[in-house]
C-alpha cells in the first residue's frame, strides 16, 4: 500500500489493515483485519515496518489485576514506521517521514517538558491505563462491525497503521538502520538513558548491574560509552554473561555462586562499592544489594525494574546519611522528541553500538512464537516483520 | 588566661581549666577541674568562648543505647573560640585566630574531600562513636588525679580549652560577631545548608519545612535567602509560627488543626506540591508526608531529622517512577573549612540573617539550666558564656 511513497489514496479515509488483537487477559494473540481512523488534530497515522515485543506489554496482556483488564486491545510499544498521513496542526512531521513512536511522549509546551529536571510530560506521560486518544477520548481502532479496540501505552504497535498524538512521535533521520531503531522506542532507550542521562555515568567511573536482560544490557552499553573503568554485571542466569562482554561488562557475579551477599562481594572486589548501580530486577531484596553496592558520600542507585508486590523500600531513613542516593528512571530520563534523533545519529556514527539487542526476527502473524521466545528467556528482542 | 593575646606561657604546657563533664548516661553535667594536654601533630587547641547545646548532645548525654554509652565524656559541638596554641604542621592557623569547631571536619586531601559530591571526609567525617584523637587514639582530657576523659563528636566544647584536629578547625574573620559564629558548628549551617547546598533552592520555587526547630528554621532562613516565592512551615507547636515569621516562613500547617494529611493539606495549597520539602522531625511518617507533599517530576525531599526508631523508609519502589527524589543531607552539605568562611561573610553582610536563633544565654556553670530549656523545647539555642 506504501510502496509508491505516496498515501494520497487513503489519507483521510479509514484504512482496513491487519492487527494483533487480545481479546482477554492472557489469551492469544488474534491477527485479524481491523479499521484504522484516519489521524485528527495533533495525530498521525503511521504505517508500522517493524515492531518487538517487550515485558510490559506481556504483564498488560496477562492482564494481572483489573484495571489493566481492558480488551479487545492492540498491545505493543517498540517499533519504527512510516508516516501515512498527519492531522491538522502537524507541521514538522509529514508523509513518509521515518518515525519511532514512543510511550513517554513530550508535548513541548507543558511545565513539565520545560523544566530541565524531568521527561515526563503533562499530558502524554507514560499511562499504562490510558486507553483512548487524548482529543475525544475515543478509540481510532474497531472490528469491522465497528466494535471499539483500545489503545495501549500511547502506542499500540502491533498493527500494520496506527494511530500517535503528535507529542508520541519522533522523526528520525531516514538513513537510520530500520531494524535497529524499533530498539529506540523502549527498553534500550531506558537502560542507556539511564546511565546517560540518570545517572549521567562518568569516564573512569564504576558500575554494576542486577539483571542482565535487554535494559540491563542497554545500562552497560551506555556506561561502556561513556568509558566506565568497570562494568560488573550480576544475573542468576550464566547465559547472559556472554552476551555482556559484547556491551562491555568487565566482571560477572551470579549470585547462586556466592557464599556471601552480593554487596559484600562487590566491597570486596572494588574496596569502596561501585559509584553507580542499576536495578533491573523488580525484585526488593536486589535493590537493596543493589543500594549497599554503591561507594559511601556518592552512590546512586538507579531503580529501573518493576516492582509489581506490594513490599516496601527495604532501607531505613539513616541508611541515606552515609551518602548514598537511590532514583527511578523513566524512559532513561529521555526527553524523547527533543533527544532521541542525536541518539539515532550516535548509533549511525558508532558513538553507541546497538548491535546484539535483537537476536530474532519472525513475520508479523508469528507473533504468539515471539512472545514465547521472551517468556521463556531465549530472545533478548524479536523483531516482527510487518 | 588569654586576655593579653598571647599564650607563650601555656604552649606546650597541660592546661588546667574548667570543663563539664558527665560520668554515666542522664546524669548532670559537673563542672570541674580538668587537663588538657598540649596539642599534638596537626591538632589545634582552642579556648572555647561561647559555646551551645544541640539535641545531638542530649542523645548522648542520655547514652540510649549501649555504645553510645562512653564516660567521663566532656560533650558539646557548637562553639567560638580562639586558638590558644597549634601542634606540629599546623601552618594556616595560629595562637589568637578565631576559629569555629566542627563535627564533619574536612581534610582537603582524601578521595571524598576531592569529590565535588561529598562533604564526608574520610578522616574526619561525623563519627559519634569515636572518642579518641585520631593521632595517637587516645585523649586529652583527664581528670586532675589522670583518669581519661573521653572526646565527643570531634569537638568536646563544653570546657574551657579543647583540642581540635586541624580538620576540624575552621578560621573565621575576626570582625565576625562572636556569640552568632557559634551557629555555624550545628544546627544552622545544617538547615542553612540543607536548603542551599542540598537542594539548591532556586528563586521563585516552592518549599514546605516539617518541624521548626532551629534546624528547620535555618531551612527556611536558607530559602528566604534564595528567595523562595513560598516557604509552608509544619509544626504541631504554634509557638513556632511566630518564630518562623521571622525566618522567611509565608504559611503554616498545625497537623493538629486538620481533617486531613498534611500532604493533601499541601497539595490543596499548591496544586501540584512543593519544590522541595524538608524532614526536621525524625519521624518516618512526617518523612512519607514531607515525600508526598513535592511536585512530581522533580520533587526533592532532604532528610535532616534523626530517626531513632528501627522502623524502615515507608515508601515503595514505585512511587519513585513519579520522579519524586529523596536524599539526607550531613552538616548541609558544607565542605566546613572551604566554605564556612564565606558563610561567616554572607552573615556579616546581611546576605544571611543569623538573628533570633539565639533565644537565651547563661554563664557557663549553669549548663544543666540550659540543657533544661532545651528539653522544654524553650529555646532554640541557649548560649553558654565561658
Ligand atoms: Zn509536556
Ligand atoms: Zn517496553
Ligand atoms: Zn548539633
Ligand atoms: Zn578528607
Amino acid at each position: 500500500m506504501c510502496s509508491s511513497g505516496t498515501y494520497d489514496e487513503t489519507a483521510g479515509k479509514v484504512i482496513s489493515c491487519k492487527a494483533a488483537v487480545v481479546w482477554g487477559p492472557g489469551q492469544p494473540f488474534i491477527i485479524e483485519q481491523i479499521q484504522v481512523d484516519p489521524p485528527q488534530k495533533m495525530e498521525i497515522r503511521v504505517k508500522i515496518l517493524y515492531t518487538s515485543i517487550c515485558h510490559t506489554d506481556l504483564n498488560y496482556w496477562k492482564g494481572e489485576n483489573e484495571s489493566q483488564q481492558v480488551f479487545p486491545r492492540i498491545l505493543g510499544h517498540e517499533a519504527i514506521g512510516i508516516v501515512e498521513s498527519v492531522g491538522e496542526g502537524v507541521v514538522d512531521i509529514k508523509e513518509g517521514d521515518h518515525v519511532v513512536p514512543i510511550f513517554n511522549g513530550e508535548c513541548g509546551h507543558c511545565v513539565y517538558c520545560k523544566s530541565e529536571k524531568t521527561n515526563l510530560c503533562e499530558g502524554f506521560r507514560v499511562a499504562p491505563f490510558k486507553t483512548v486518544m487524548e482529543n475525544d477520548r475515543k478509540t481510532r481502532f474497531s472490528t469491522r462491525d465497528g466494535q471499539p479496540i483500545y489503545h495501549f501505552l500511547n502506542t499500540s504497535t502491533f498493527s500494520e497503521y496506527t494511530v500517535l498524538d503528535w507529542a508520541c512521535v519522533v522523526k528520525i533521520d531516514p538513513e537510520a538502520p530500520l531494524k535497529q531503531m524499533t530498539l529506540l522506542s523502549c527498553g534500550v532507550s531506558t537502560g542507556l538513558g539511564a546511565a546517560w542521562n540518570t545517572a549521567n555515568v562518568q569516564a573512569g567511573s564504576t558500575v554494576a548491574i542486577f539483571g542482565l536482560g535487554a535494559v540491563g544490557l542497554a545500562v552497560a552499553e551506555g556506561a561502556r560509552s561513556r568509558r566506565a573503568s568497570r562494568i560488573i554485571g550480576v544475573d542468576i542466569n550464566p547465559d547472559k554473561f556472554v552476551k555482556g562482554q559484547a556491551k562491555g561488562v568487565t566482571d560477572f557475579i551470579n549470585p547462586k555462586d556466592l557464599d556471601k551477599s552480593v554487596h559484600e562481594k562487590i566491597m570486596e572486589m572494588t574496596g569502596k562499592g561501585v559509584d553507580y548501580s542499576f536495578e533491573c530486577a523488580g525484585n526488593v531484596d536486589v535493590l537493596r544489594e543493589a543500594f549497599l553496592s554503591t561507594h559511601d558520600g556518592w552512590g546512586l542507585t538507579v531503580i529501573l525494574g518493576i516492582h509489581a508486590t506490594p513490599r516496601m523500600l527495604p532501607l531505613h531513613p539513616m541508611d541515606f546519611f552515609e551518602g548514598r542516593k537511590i532514583v527511578a528512571s523513566v524512559f532513561g530520563d529521555f526527553k524523547g522528541k527533543t533527544q532521541l534523533p542525536q541518539f539515532a545519529r550516535d548509533s549511525m556514527r558508532g558513538v553507541v553500538n546497538l548491535d546484539g539487542f535483537i537476536t530474532h526476527e519472525l513475520p508479523f502473524d508469528q507473533i504468539n512464537e515471539a512472545i514465547q521466545l521472551l517468556v521463556d528467556g531465549k530472545s533478548l528482542r524479536c523483531l516482527l516483520n510487518l
